[in-house]
C-alpha cells in the first residue's frame, strides 16, 4: 500500500490548500474542499489513481466550477481523496486510505467522493464539491450524514473535471448545513430564474422503501410524518410500476439500462487510457475492471434506448411542484473493511445502485437530507424533481425541512 | 506543411476504411464518414492536429455513436478532416488541407467538420457524423449545399468524442439526403417517444435576416413563401427583443455570452494540454489561441449567468409545436485563401456566430436544410425548435420541406 500524502486525522486531504477567493460574494466566509478529479491550477489531478496522477501534468486552470466559487467568495482548503478512478461507491481507497466518517467512525465513509464527505463531516469544510454518476455524491452524504446534491444532468460545467461517464457524470455540493448546500448549489447553477413554484405534492417511492432495511422503512415513515406536519401535504405513496410501465420494476433502472451505459461510457474515457498505458491498478479496482473487459460493449446498444425511454417515462410523470422522496442508500455505512466477499459487495452495491440509478437514469436533481438515524447511524432521505427543476427542488426542501 | 494522408481528388479523407456493421439494421446500405475528433477502434484520432495524434495512443473502443450506427447497419467508409482541435468555421487546415466543397470548388468548405462535409458533398458517403460548437456541423452544412443537424446539448452520447466544450458541444449528423439525416439521427437519438406534437407556428428571426447579406435575404424569402405555400402556415417574423428583454440584441448570444463560455472552457480541455506539452501548432490556429491565452477567464464567469439567462428566455419562448427560421449562415462560403486579413476573419467569424450562438446558447436543437442558392452557391435555411425537441423538429422539418 503506497500512501501519497501525509493524512491528517481525518484521512480526506489529499493536499491542504488556502486559494483566497477571486472576490467578494454570497460565500464570503466559507471554505470548501475539491474532490481530487476537479482540476485546481497548478496542482496534479489523481483521478484517485497513483499512476494517472504521475502520466499528466498539472492543469494550468482551475475547472469552472471551482473558480465559480472562488469568485462567489468562498475560499478553496484543499484538494481531497476520491476513490480510484472515482469507480466505487466504498470509500476505501488502497492508494489513499479510507477517509474517517465522523459520525460513525467504524464504518465505511463511502465513496466516490469519500474526502468531501469526511472534510466536511469532520468540520473542516464548510462544503466540498464533488462528482456523481451512479451515487458517488449522495451515498457518502447519505453514510456520513451530511446534505448532497446531484444536479440535473450538465446543470453545472464540467470543464476541467475529468470526463467520466459523459451521459451520466454531474458536478454536485455536499455540505453540513441546508442553507450552505442551497448556496453552493446556486452559485454553480448560475440561474436567473425567477422564484420556483410552490410544492403541491410529495411523493414516496414505495420500491425504494422495499429495496432498504426495515429500521430505514421505519426511520423514513418517522420523518414523512413530520414533513405532513410540518407542511399539510401528506406524503402518498407510487410505484415504480406507475410512472414506467405497468409490471415494471425500479431495478430495471440499473439493471439492463444505466449500468450498461455508465460501462460502455467508461470503456471510452478510461477504458482506454488503461488498456493503452496497463498502469498499476489497485485490487478492488482491478475486480471490478475485469467486469468493464468483458463487457460486451454491441450487446449493451439497447440499454441505451431504455434509458432514454425511461428518461422519457419518468419526466413525464414528475409534474412541476411535485417531488418523489425515498432512502438515499437502502443501508446505514457497512463496517470498514466488511465489503470482503463478493456477496457483500453485490448486496450492497447492487441494493444501492437500484435506488440511486432512478435518478441518474432520468436525469433529476436530487438532494440527499441528514435526516435519519438507525443504529446510532447517518442515513439520507431523498428528494428528487423532474429534469432541470433544481432551482424548486432546493426551495422544495426548504419548504419541508427548514 | 506536413501532409499526414494521401488525399484523394476530395481532400476529405484521413483515412478510408471499411468497417462493415455490427448488425443489420435501419441504416442498411448506408456508407457514413467519422470526424476525425470521434474515436474508432484502433486508429488514432488526431483532433485535427498531428501534434495531439502523435502524443495518444489509438483507442481501443469505437466512439458510442460510432457503435450506435454500426449496429443500425451502416457501414463506416472513412475517418475524415478536421480543423485544428476543430477550433475553426472556415476548413482550411495546414495540416490536412482544404477539403473539396464539391458545389463551389473555388471556396471553403467551411468547418471544422470539413472533411464530413466534403466527403457528403463528393457522394462518397451518405451521411457523415461530426461535432458542433459554435457551427461546426451547421457552417459547412450551408456552405456545401448539405443537410445537417445540431442535436439538443447532450442529447448523443459524447464518449469516445474528444472533450472539447463540455457545456457546448454536440454530436450531429450531416447527409445529402433529409431521409438519410432524419435516420441517422433518430438513431442517435435512440427515442422511444410517441410521434411528435404537429407543427403549429413557424417563426422568422428577423436580427439573423439583418445580419445576412441581402441576396441571403432575398433567397430566404422565396423559400418562406415555398413554405407556407405547403403547410398553409404564414411564417411570421420575430425580433430577439421580443424573446428575450426589450432591447436586448441577437449578437449578445455570442458576444460576452457563449463565446466567452467556450474560451473558458476551452481553456481547461485543450489549453491545459497545449500550455503543458507546448506542440506543433498551425499559424491560424496560433493566432487563434493567442485571444485564449489572454482571455480573463476570472472576468468571464459573469457569461455563465448571461448563458443560462438566455437558455431559460429563449426556452420560454418557443413553445411547444414552435419552429424558429433564419438563415444557417449570413453568407455564401468565402473565396478560399481570402480569409487572409483580420479584417476578412472578423466579418466571416462575427457575423456568422451571432447567427449559430442563438441556438448553442439555448442549447436549441437546429437542423440546416440546403434550400438556398445565391450566386450559384449553397447557403442553408436553418429551423430550430425547444431544448430536447429534436424529434418534433425532425417531424416539423419533413411537414415543412418533405
Amino acid at each position: 500500500m503506497t500512501r501519497l500524502s501525509e493524512p491528517d486525522h481525518t484521512g480526506a486531504f489529499v493536499e491542504h490548500l488556502d486559494l483566497p477567493p477571486h472576490r467578494s460574494g454570497p460565500l464570503d466566509g466559507l471554505g470548501f474542499t475539491v474532490k481530487d478529479n476537479i482540476d485546481i491550477a497548478g496542482h496534479k489531478t489523481s483521478y484517485g489513481s497513483p499512476a494517472w496522477r504521475d502520466a499528466h501534468p498539472a492543469p494550468k486552470h482551475n475547472a469552472l466550477c471551482v473558480d465559480q466559487l472562488l469568485a462567489a467568495g468562498a475560499r478553496c482548503i484543499g484538494k481531497v481523496v476520491a476513490d480510484e478512478f472515482t469507480y466505487s461507491l466504498d470509500g476505501e481507497s488502497q492508494f489513499y486510505g479510507t477517509p474517517r466518517n465522523a459520525k460513525a467512525p467504524d464504518r465505511i465513509p463511502g465513496g466516490s467522493s469519500s474526502g468531501s464527505a469526511a472534510s466536511v463531516a469532520a468540520g473542516l469544510a464548510d462544503f466540498s464539491i464533488g462528482t456523481d454518476s451512479g451515487g458517488s455524491i449522495r451515498v457518502p452524504a447519505s453514510l456520513c450524514g451530511l446534505w448532497g446534491i446531484r444536479p440535473s444532468l450538465h446543470r453545472i460545467s464540467e470543464a476541467g473535471v475529468l470526463p467520466f461517464m459523459p451521459s451520466v457524470s454531474t458536478v454536485g455540493v455536499l455540505a453540513a448545513r441546508r442553507e450552505h448546500l442551497d448556496m453552493a448549489t446556486r452559485m454553480l447553477l448560475r440561474s436567473g430564474k425567477a422564484p420556483a413554484r410552490p410544492l403541491r405534492q410529495i411523493l414516496v417511492l414505495t420500491d425504494a422503501l422495499e429495496v432498504a432495511d426495515e429500521a430505514v422503512r421505519t426511520a423514513v415513515q418517522a420523518a414523512l410524518t413530520r414533513i405532513a406536519d410540518r407542511t399539510g401535504i401528506t406524503p402518498e405513496p407510487v410505484r415504480f410500476s406507475q410512472i414506467a410501465d405497468a409490471g415494471a420494476s425500479l431495478r430495471e433502472c440499473n439493471e439492463n439500462a444505466l449500468r450498461d451505459l455508465q460501462t460502455a461510457e467508461f470503456q471510452s474515457t478510461v477504458g482506454n487510457w488503461i488498456e493503452a498505458h496497463n498502469p498499476e491498478l489497485g485490487f478492488t479496482f482491478s475486480m471490478a475492471y475485469g467486469n468493464v473487459l468483458a463487457f460486451d460493449r454491441i450487446a449493451a446498444l439497447d440499454s441505451l434506448d431504455r434509458c432514454e425511454r425511461l428518461f422519457e417515462a419518468i419526466n413525464s410523470f414528475l409534474e412541476p411542484g411535485v417531488v418523489i422522496c425515498f432512502p438515499t442508500t437502502p443501508v446505514i455505512a457497512p463496517q470498514k473493511g466488511s465489503l470482503n466477499s463478493l456477496e457483500a459487495v453485490i448486496d450492497f452495491y447492487d441494493r444501492t445502485m437500484t435506488i440511486t440509478a432512478f435518478s441518474g437514469v432520468a436525469r433529476l436533481p436530487e438532494v440527499t437530507a441528514p435526516l435519519l438515524t438507525v443504529d446510532g447511524c447517518p442515513v439520507g432521505l431523498s428528494f428528487a424533481a423532474a429534469h432541470y427543476q433544481d432551482e424548486f427542488l432546493l426551495g422544495a426542501v426548504k419548504t419541508m425541512l427548514g
